[in-house]
């Protein structure tokens, strides 16, 4: 039993609520990417995990409303402050007591999933709830397959984990076998590599759960990443770019709605500049001239843009670009950025 | 669409391979609690990650290869282990590193259930696909609704953690508002109730999976322990007893197969002392009076042969305790201990 996606076409002349009336739900079906800003306050380098909770629960009352309107979510969120406390706490407890195992950069996903998913998926649970809804939301633990051929492997670029002063960041290359590199402003830091994420290991079962009418989260920091060794998985040290794992599940899950929040409402044409201007609609092809024109950096937007066009590209229909509290006015056409194919 | 569960009847005289086919295969349903051992080895304080996936791929064949045969299963798993170590990790970050916040329990369970998911479900892909079968396995994080009443909560018992001089410990106890006793041999632990488990938040969900042939690996370390305040789900600083957790997760699945699986084969009356024997059959009312003769210790065996005793009295009808080697022989009673109604 495979479900078929459909999904609405919205905008300001098609408004959700307007939308024809079909024999089931299906149809309207939608990839939710969370960053950070949805989990972590601004500018709070170590977020306490009840400080995290009460940031959610903005977040989670919009999807909450979503799927109150009947919305099938499969959410997906970063964990990139998080996973790197873990890593942090991991080495600064391994440096105080050596008999301490340093936890592997895949499990520290893991870890993050576990702890990430119960609190998003609470928090969701918590606002269905109390509007007498009794929607199911559950948090599904995901690995993500990449290529161990990728050319991301030779040259790493994510930063992950705490900076070191340029002696620690030496013994710690010796040591650990770590690429370590500058991260301007913050120190020397671990790299890893970023690569392609080619398959979702559990998309089957996530299928299953959307066609049950279950919101799941998954594919959480951009998944667990593994290779593949003959049959076997085995996970790698790596962190898969979270907005490029949430397009991959948007087209494998054939939904024509992915939304990716941000910190702020709109993308901008010429960012900081006197020209500045919000874009409301952009046309695959418009987006991926600006791109190429530098307008989206690749420490903010540029992976958030990559994403929307390679799900536009592939099939995908609509994508919204938005802050957390616009979601749903975005959805109706009345916020945010809206790229179309 | 509310599954119903059946199970076979099995025993020397009803094996599993001469069961009448049916339509379906709902009725091979399982719940198989793995204990500490299935996960990491005997003796080993801190084991690494890898040293835990090589002592989980032995457990994850005889899974694999029960779901070969067409059993659904719920995989459960205790996390003592596993949640003291981050708690010791936490705790020796935040003294050397004041700013890193220490992990408050309900949130290290849920990390260790996305680490301890992640290993588990991997480990039973990989020995499906092996095989070349490509059932389904997937992780899901776990929330268990506790009583903020429950007796439990004024009288902890449960240690987690490091282990203490009576002067932190004090100190900790100001600190912290952590309640310490002093665990015999190994000095001052935090004690931590260890509440009744009453309702599993994700269940309807457990229950589509297992009806969509998906096995999935659930309730881990006794489940996330939330109390609710009114509609509201909420993490609460407790451990639930795993056993307990597995026991009511069969009963509430209709599953007619517990299967707990301990470091030893045999349940035995009077351990350790010349007349030892080993238990292959038990009836539930003979249990419940050994029990009540002191025949099972609280720190081994006692509570596996309480939840047996629980699941059989809500109706179930087959619980088998054995180590993960003889599960496929004992489900087939060639092997360990069988509680029966």
């Amino acid at each position: 039993m495979t479900p078929t996606f459909y999904c609405i076409q919205f905008g300001m002349d098609h408004p959700v609520q307007d939308a024809a009336p079909t024999a089931d739900e299906d149809r309207k079906t939608a990839v939710i990417a969370l960053g950070g800003n949805a989990l972590v306050q601004k500018g709070v380098k170590f977020a306490s995990f009840e400080a995290q909770r009460r940031v959610v629960e903005e977040t989670a009352r919009q999807i909450a409303a979503l799927m109150e309107q009947g919305w099938r979510l499969a959410i997906t969120h970063g964990n990139g402050p998080q996973v790197g406390n873990l890593l942090l706490m991991s080495r600064v407890a391994h440096e105080a007591q050596r008999e301490i195992p340093e936890i592997p950069l895949d499990a520290a996903n893991a870890h993050t999933q576990g702890s990430l998913g119960y609190l998003i998926a609470q928090a969701i649970g918590n606002a269905l709830r109390a509007n007498g809804n009794h929607k199911q939301v559950a948090s599904l633990v995901t690995q993500v397959v990449v290529d161990r051929a990728d050319p991301a492997f030779r040259n790493p670029t994510k930063f992950v984990g705490p900076a070191y002063e340029i002696e620690t960041a030496n013994a710690l290359s010796i040591r650990m076998g770590w690429r370590m590199k500058e991260d301007r402003g913050r120190g020397w830091r671990r790299v890893v590599a970023s690569p392609k994420p080619l398959e979702i290991v559990e998309l089957p079962v996530i299928k299953k759960l959307i066609a049950a009418d279950v919101s799941v989260v998954t594919v959480g920091g951009g998944g667990i990443p593994v290779i593949k060794e003959g049959d076997k998985l085995k996970g790698v040290a790596a962190v898969i770019d979270k907005d490029r794992a949430s397009s991959l599940l948007a087209t494998d899950l054939g939904v024509k709605l992915l939304a990716i929040l941000t910190p702020v409402e709109h993308v901008f044409a010429d960012f900081g500049k006197p020209t500045q201007r919000a874009l409301r609609e952009l046309k695959v092809g418009e987006t991926r001239r600006m791109l190429a024109e530098g307008q989206f950096p690749q420490g903010s937007m540029g992976p958030k843009i990559e994403a929307a066009i390679r799900f536009l590209s592939n099939g995908g229909s609509q994508v919204l670009i938005t802050d957390p509290a616009n979601l749903i006015k975005g959805i109706k056409g009345e916020a945010g950025t809206r790229l179309v194919s």
